[in-house]
């Protein structure tokens, strides 16, 4: 369960989350008041029994969090508006009116709810910061900006830093791929891979066929380029329609298709080899780009790693986008895509759209690829994470009304929920919200108003009580707004 | 008319300005030689029957442009090298119709000319890493890292952090605003914050004004927008005509202006508030959006820091964009835009985009603004960018043909050079490159072919013989290639 402060406090919390806690009930009681030092580190880690490692990492967080200010060579001290920071409530369930909602206020709740530490993360893609390999990222960080004090000091240009792009080839053997350097592209995370890809492949006006459900952003990217979307009909567990494909570009003169043939998001499947190869094959005699997204790619939970569809391309109508913030470092906000024939109109807009991606991140990232470790810890993660899908799935089913359906996903973060068809996942978005949890309302997911009764759960966070409370009052809220 | 020294003489020009005529001529008669004083104020005001403030203002506008230099408690006087002061280029009106524009080769050989250590970097703007605080920026990275260790374990989300977006609100006072960090939204440098307030703003198949010249990258991305721009006729001085603004506005619905009031890239002029009133009040009475790309405005050679428009804005029509990279970091990737009305906007367009910018380069700008040093750094980059572009300025007059014509900027990193009209600058920038100098040809800065006989140098680097040499070789193409 979350005290008051919204700080963990089972037993199967981190220890310097407990520790963390029991300094804010001491707060809480009066025990500590604001300007009183706490206890020194060595006194912190004999009263819990824990390494001096374990106090300090309890004092950061609390920090961090804004509880205590460090004082330099004079201890940690209780923050003087310390009671302020006692949540606030921030979303009231507007239960107004029935209105289709575009994705626009979506997004912008999306935006909002992230500034909000008290909500219980389920909509958002994302993981616990604690699933990342921040301690040897940062000592990379460290060497790098030893051995090169003027890292930042120049700009950089399309396609970026040489020594990521070759890292990047390395590893497109296991996408099925043999990419050399000078076909990748470095971008800032996948998404703007997406949108340079979508740029280069067509025009404003153009038609885009699309995967139903899809990925959101780049279903209002598309529309905000005044680009046209056609949606395919799309099985849950075997991917677009091809023939329906076929009929579609026939008849709109479609410019290009989006797909996520690996771990799609939000429907989870992994596609076959066949299909892929299929799918290529039928978009190339029509001369229409297809833009791959794989960034859950490496995330799929069965070795070995699934090929892309890039790895069939032959005549380079694919572009390959991926990124490593699934999976690195999502703050880094670095991505790439191998964009075939399209590669000089890629790097191009990549110029005009913000000149470069950050050097310093790119300098990282290549060493921890070029230095190993990115394999084991690439397991280690996917591990967790079907552990993590797993959990979420049986409280699912064990909270939610019957007629509930949940998607069995093959890799990668989200859980796509078909709940009963009196259920509006709109109404539910407002009243979780209200409740301080965050999940995706399906429609969203759709230019269409589909999925009415579809929500896309994100399961990258580490399990707790808190966790499994949230989803008994999604089960509830079900049945109350039904 | 214009004097050799490119001043208005005409009888309705301010008086100040004819004042100064009048010292030029003098100058030019040889009356008054370099090194000279010139009459006191006082003297000056009794001479032309005006006030010593309007006295004032003449010698002020000739120190500005290099034809005087103040002395502390003695006077003006005639600058040494002024006998080598060429004139300015010169205004050339146009008729004007939207177009859409192609696309240009040239940025294909900006990025490959990135790669090339041997090219002598007179093309892309930009400065010499030395000349940015890279130790102290580097040390509060290292602090920030320790201090943060899963600074990047997360997403950010739009608007970008708020440290960083306050200390951008406390400086803003300075550019005659007085924003709130809610105003900001942080972008991937100033680019990104112009492409992002173009999308806000227009839709593709909507009209952009522009200046003309103008910064050749908006003007291609306006162009993948699928946008159609039009050129403004814009004295090289005296900034865009408003009349032909308001003109184009009412016959072709203009939904947006982008233009750069402060040390213009590349015409280098600072515009005067009365103009900046004007312009504001004028795009506010049509409702058209004014994206005002400030990337430069600190670095104006003459204190104070000039106003920007933003400061006259009361309904919200005008994005103000700006950067770091100009001043502390290009490789950081840090800008920001204000963007009024089209905030909400901005910041949708932002997430769809690249969902955020990286929050480490954002805490380590925010800190650095916070510990001060700031304006004392901005003060010594200034001084040595005057220095740098008087000495490019003077040896262009020195080496190049008769009847060039050079900028005189009030601030920022680059140099306009008109060239006689019988020299082909795309000819001359190829036969540059060919020995390993790049410079940017004129006509990237128009969509409508002009600007044939004009180049544009990047004063950014730190001279040296080989500039020195490089522009000895430049002044001769031209002879070669006329």
């Amino acid at each position: 369960m979350l005290d008051r402060m919204g700080i963990a406090t089972e037993s199967n919390a981190p220890l310097y989350l407990r520790i963390a806690a029991n300094v804010t009930q001491q707060v809480a009681r009066g025990v500590l008041r604001p300007g009183d030092r706490v206890p020194s580190l060595r006194r912190l880690s004999q009263q819990h029994r824990v390494s001096l490692t374990t106090a300090l990492q309890a004092y950061l967080w609390l920090e961090n969090r804004g509880y205590l200010e460090a004082r330099p060579q004079s201890g940690f001290y209780v923050r003087t508006p310390f009671s302020t920071l006692i949540p606030e409530p921030q979303f009231e369930g507007t239960t107004t009116k029935p209105m289709s909602i575009g994705t626009s206020a979506v997004l912008a709740d999306i935006m909002e709810a992230a500034s909000n530490p008290h909500l219980i993360p389920l909509g958002a893609g994302g993981a616990s910061p604690e699933w990342f390999p921040s301690r040897r990222l940062n000592l990379i960080l460290r060497r790098v900006i030893r051995r090169d004090p003027l890292h930042s000091m120049r700009y950089d240009f399309p396609p970026g830093l040489e020594a990521l792009r070759r890292q990047i080839a390395r590893r497109s053997l296991d996408m099925g791929c043999n990419l050399s350097p000078r076909d990748v592209t470095i971008t800032c995370g996948a998404l703007e891979a997406l949108n340079l890809s979508l740029r280069a492949a067509a025009r404003p006006g153009d038609v885009i066929a699309l995967e139903s459900p899809t990925y959101f952003a780049i279903l209002s990217s598309a529309a905000s380029l005044g680009m046209k979307v056609i949606e395919i009909p799309t099985h849950p567990q075997t991917g677009m329609d091809l023939g329906e494909l076929e009929r579609a570009i026939r008849k709109h003169r479609v410019k290009a298709c989006i797909t996520m043939t690996n771990c799609h998001n939000p429907l989870g499947y992994v596609l076959s080899d066949q299909y892929k190869k299929d799918l290529v094959e039928l978009t190339a005699r029509w001369e229409v780009a297809v833009i791959e997204d794989d960034i859950y790619g490496d995330l799929a939970f069965q070795a070995p790693r699934p090929r892309t569809a890039k790895s069939f391309d032959r005549k380079g109508w694919v572009l390959l986008c991926s990124s490593f913030s699934k999976i690195l470092c999502p703050g880094y906000r670095l991505g790439w895509v191998a964009a075939g024939r399209f590669r000089a109109e890629v790097e191009r807009l990549k110029l005009l759209s913000n000149v470069s991606t950050p050097a310093l991140q790119q300098m990282v990232v290549a060493e921890f690829l070029q230095s190993g470790g990115y394999d084991r810890h690439l397991k280690r993660l996917r591990t967790m994470l079907a552990g993590q899908v797993d959990r979420v799935r049986e409280a699912i089913a064990k909270y939610f009304p019957d007629g509930t359906r949940i998607s069995r996903p093959a890799g990668g973060y989200m859980l796509w929920v078909e709940l009963p068809a009196r259920i509006d996942a709109l109404k539910l978005y407002r009243a979780a919200l209200a409740e301080n949890i965050s999940i995706l309302p399906g429609t969203i997911f759709s230019a269409t108003g589909r999925y009415r009764n579809y929500i896309r759960i994100n399961c990258g966070h580490t399990w707790s009580e808190a966790h499994d409370r949230a989803l008994l009052t999604l089960g509830r809220l079900c049945e109350r707004i039904a």
